[in-house]
């Protein structure tokens, strides 16, 4: 697999780098793509941001992340909706290829999953109209299990294709190894999706894992058997870029050029 | 529901008490069952432990736990098999009502979450005609995805039924919220599990949940609609005992009667 094959998640190196230098090392290292998030590019402005990719011939492979319809509270669904479209034109402005949506939590006081979930679903099919409108595709991307009450409350890949059969064109999933290696359907589902995967994100799970949000692995380093992974995506008809995607206390105290080479060099051999 | 219908995992207040003081202070609390550890029992041996359970009245309502077949290697797997043949004896010297066995973990140096799982049903097996023979119960637990790696590669309901489906009589499911109360197919797995359930576990989740072994929450103090569950159960046809299971640093912390006092009493109004 060719080297512009891999992007990379800005969250990755967000400790060490403003979004100009961790772009600026990006296309250094060989990387086509990045994804950056929300508040990196609001620090700026999206003209700006915008700017920057161009200046770096660099993709923009997703933008992170909208979705969350419930975790306000039921009652703020419609605030919810307006800023998941003003999150739609901001990525429309960055020229990125898909805005990444996740799940969000439970509603505040509520143990209602399935409501969080319905209002998920909901609140998707009120954006549909104005992403198809500025022809930005969403990646519906399924949580790990443990983030079902405070970050994603879908948590398999079969709930996201359930919601794509529904609502139809425009929609996609993200298939993120760290949320899905531990699916014992993940096989039928990716071959079910299709090519509706217009998202691919690896890391590695680490044993033992020192901490829920802060301690993934570098590919290589954990037991998600990526490699298999990647063979069902393929199989998929999915052949597009991959994305690193790492949140770590380890890997953010590491030099941000040193954690680049690093992924890259995995990305070629343990993926 | 009755008083006598709870029982205490001993696991819940392991660093306060031994098993002596542990049960004796459970039937003080008008608990009617225990579920202690193997190794709680070994200290002591299995006849002693069976003396204090019947000088107290208390039933044996699960004995943990056992399964792990591939946890100490593919290689190992015989001697698995014998360590839960030896299980099973202890459990009749018990009286205990079933044992359970959870998948463990994946094989050292491997990354084949299928091969581990398929060597758990294997495992389950093999010990079959002994747990028959002996007429102790296997209730086989699935848990959170979070374990996958190392301690319970089989994550869902539905894969420990399947198991169930292909091995016939002498087994069942242990359904503990904190590891299933994510599960989208919940609801259905349940229903199809029926009357074999032999096991129901509580506790709660905590948001933040700060440590990802040893901090299960009291019931009614997170995010678990434990009452949904309960009645999911019910509706399936379980009327047993509940048993609450609580691993967590700050229970530890407190004096025993305090945990025991205050299980007893959310059991009545969370649950």
């Amino acid at each position: 697999m060719p080297l512009e094959d891999l992007s990379l998640n800005l969250h990755t190196v967000r400790k060490q780098w403003t979004l100009r230098q961790a772009v600026e090392a990006c296309a250094r290292h060989g990387y086509q793509g990045v994804a950056p998030w929300r508040d990196m590019v609001q620090e700026i402005s999206p003209a700006e941001a915008a700017r920057i990719f161009q200046a770096n011939g660099t993709r923009v492979t997703g933008y992170c992340r909208g979705g969350l319809f419930a975790a306000q509270g039921f009652d703020k669904l419609t605030e919810a909706i307006d800023d998941n479209k003003r999150m739609i034109d901001e990525a429309a402005a960055l020229g990125a290829e898909c805005i990444v949506m996740i799940g969000g939590g439970l509603a505040p006081g509520s143990r209602d999953l399935g409501a969080a979930r319905k209002t998920f679903a909901d609140g998707i099919a009120a954006i549909m109209p104005h992403a198809r409108a500025a022809g930005i595709a969403l990646a519906l991307e399924p949580m790990h299990p443990m983030y079902a009450a405070d970050r994603g409350c879908i948590t398999t890949l079969g709930e996201m294709l359930d919601i794509c059969d529904a609502l139809g064109p425009g929609l996609g999933v993200a298939v993120d190894v760290y949320h899905v290696w531990w699916d014992p359907d993940l096989a039928a589902q990716i071959a079910r999706a299709g090519r509706r995967i217009i998202s691919h994100h690896i890391c590695d799970w680490l044993v033992p894992t020192r901490h829920m949000l802060t301690d993934r692995g570098m590919m290589g380093d954990g037991v998600i058997d990526i490699a298999a992974i990647r063979r069902m995506v393929e199989a998929a008809g999915y052949g597009g870029i991959q994305e690193v995607e790492i949140f770590s206390d380890h890997w953010w105290s590491r030099p941000g050029d040193e954690v680049l080479a690093t992924a890259m060099q995995r990305f070629k051999t343990a993926c």
